[in-house]
């Protein structure tokens, strides 16, 4: 079992670099004065994966690399995380997302500055939060809730092959995945579902991916940065913890 | 053994996270009001090949994770699969198959409702089902029977590599490929032959994958969806199978 | 070791896999009514490693998976690969070359067929051979030499890392990848060699690759094919095999 | 303990190949006459990240495949590499960097020889050495910083997962990644800062990947090579160093 101490340093160093890697490349594709500046979907799509990668490498020997409010719930309700754990997760989860778009924010600080430009402005949640192509709640919402079991689902029941183990960290159990090729496969499953589900919503797929940053939208000196969009924020808190839960029922069943 | 339970399991669930982020991505390229709109070709290849990594390796545990007539055909004919098991896997796969084409179909739903907007009424069954560029059922055949052989072919010979099995579920057999690395080598495999081989056709590969989306096409109430194209629908399912027996009967030849 | 009947039957497999992955890619990108025209580099490099992962994968248990004159005559020259073997693999692998372009064509044939339409009429050597972008001998055959390097170098001392081998096919030696993770790295590694050291000559790295297409294009019944371009020809032989001789050198003076 | 000779031959060898990717597909994608010209910021991230894959399994099992003076540092502040081999690492690196910029100029030669083309000419620094989208020494300092935290503190951490090894390098020690799956991850790493991170300098990250190629800049004979940029040449350097050690410091308080 991870420590407390462990959990909150892992997840909050991991979903730190998540988040600096994530909004990293929305910054990197969207802003003036960027190298990538219209580099694409496909860019976005492994930014936001690699980031998985160097996240949940990092934190898997701390606290198993969850990095997602909707991984630690699924994984609860798997029979995985103890239930006693979750607040725990959540709150370092949710640091760590703010610290990240905070440190994306200053690596992206002249670009940011720039928006100040004559002629250059435009908003910049994009960088921070998703926001829809139409905005249509319930369909919203059951975009969030479908994506997230394509996260969560399969995230269970890899944890089902022993062969991919290549070393499952000493303690870990059933949702929680280990420090073995696994992470790598998640990270490519979340490239996979950037290019696949992303398309209507920009793919949150994680409470904390979402709120955290919108958090330091709101907060950050960003000139011209427009609004924050609270209207649409419960959507992509919603639909990944519906889909959690969805996820972890399905690997209950099964197994 | 997998049990027939889990085999159906297994291939359900497995194959319909296939079409899922396989059907999602020609929805994410292709519809209007997507933010992939327009990414192109890498971006069809790999959303298809990461879908073969999040179902194969969801389902590996539980039936191998076939996902794809045209595999265990091959691996029946390989010696694999026993006969007895075809019929069960096939009717799994394509139970999957449409279930997924339905959640893709939720998934992208306002973006499917808008094709009812004028001027951006566009047929809809690329998103579900292949069509070939040049319409010639000598030349489309052949294309899928040389594709399928690009997969099930090293599909099989992979599983001679001891070395890679890193954990070869206990009880799989020549043709299966178990829960190791060889379902991330199938999953890029895909990647490559969508890169190299779909150019004409467009790579079913796979009856299901396209039987299955093309059912769910003629059945949802999509505006200005267009034809299901009936006529071009035994291609796809013939060419594969053709391409799945003809790479059973080298591996049989050569081992 | 190898027995020669494995040797000719995985190089000649093995190659022909790489070849129709590699000229498909080319096929795919360049040819009118194919569904990738235009896809662009990145699809060129990455359809031409993932052809290695499925043509060295698959020859992996019977012949190494070598599928390239300048890997087989580096690693003879490092110590591997015995001299007795080498004519042997270089037939076979070149007889697969052959194999492997007309698979692509077949595949492809209603875009070949095409190229007779009016107005649609382009050379179609691209698709099998490699062509300089500035024709100039001495600096076309350093090219090919250094990228060669690029290839031989690394795939010889990756075989020193007996941590990566995960499970190094029993009776492999020195230079000689075998099936565990190697294949994988050396088919990312030709990703990289095309993204990186592709632009002056498109990267032959491989007499084979370069001459068992020219020579299927030379025999094959294509529309205003072009010519087949037999001065530039020598190049693609000589700077790979110098290259995989200098490689071999380099590893013998290191280990 | 690697030994000194190794130390030099592995980081010497690693890294050049290192940089002939690196400024290989700078060249690749900005040079007129290259196949590859205007391929995108995709290419660009990955050719970087697939040349750390080719030089670090190269230089792994002789000195650890550092090829950055950055990962030497904070190995050594991890208590990783001890001080007294850090010039040696230094030293060997730098000299790899120049030699690896020598090799990319010679393979793109004819490229090169072309800018002395009327109205072709264009400034080649970019090849060799960053350059800042907005200079404004203090932001792309910060920025060098916090990318190079993306990439040190990962790669010690993941030293952490002993699951990951699959063979680390007998007498590997912490901050010094061995030869099994952690180049491949860091390789993958390194594609996602460069995606992600590289937006606003264009990701030096690494001292010796700058400055060594910035030396060859200044000394080849290259037409119309306009600027080698000194007053910038600080930042790529004391960047990445300041990172470094502010990797090694969390690393040290965490474990």
């Amino acid at each position: 079992m991870y420590t407390n101490g462990d959990i909150v340093v892992g997840e909050v160093i991991g979903t730190a670099l998540l988040i600096l890697f994530g909004s990293g490349v929305c910054a990197a594709v969207t802003l003036h004065h960027s190298k990538a500046r219209g580099a694409g979907w496909v860019v976005i799509a492994f930014g936001w994966g690699l980031g998985v990668l160097a996240g949940a490498y990092t934190a898997a020997p701390l606290s198993g690399g969850h990095l997602n409010p909707a991984v630690t719930l699924g994984s609860a309700v798997a029979g995985g995380t103890p239930w006693a754990k979750v607040p725990l997760y959540v709150l370092a989860q949710l640091v760590g997302a703010v610290l990240g778009a905070v440190l994306a924010w200053a690596l992206y600080f002249a670009q940011f500055a720039a928006n100040a430009e004559p002629g250059r402005a435009q908003p910049t949640l994009g960088v921070f939060a998703t926001a829809p192509e139409i905005r249509r709640p319930g369909a919203n919402l059951v975009t969030e809730v479908i994506a997230t079991v394509g996260l969560v689902l399969p995230l269970l029941f890899f944890g089902r092959n022993q062969g991919i183990g290549i070393g499952q960290v000493p303690g870990a159990r059933a949702g929680v995945y280990g420090s073995g090729i696994n992470v790598l496969l998640v990270a490519l499953l979340v490239v996979g579902i950037g290019l696949s589900l992303g398309g209507p919503t920009g793919y949150a797929i994680n409470p904390a991916r979402d709120l955290g940053p919108r958090i330091a939208h709101a907060l950050l000196p960003i000139p011209n940065k427009g609004s924050s969009d609270w209207g649409y924020a419960w959507i992509p808190v919603a639909g990944p913890l519906l889909g959690a839960v969805l996820s972890g029922l399905v690997y209950t069943a099964v197994f």
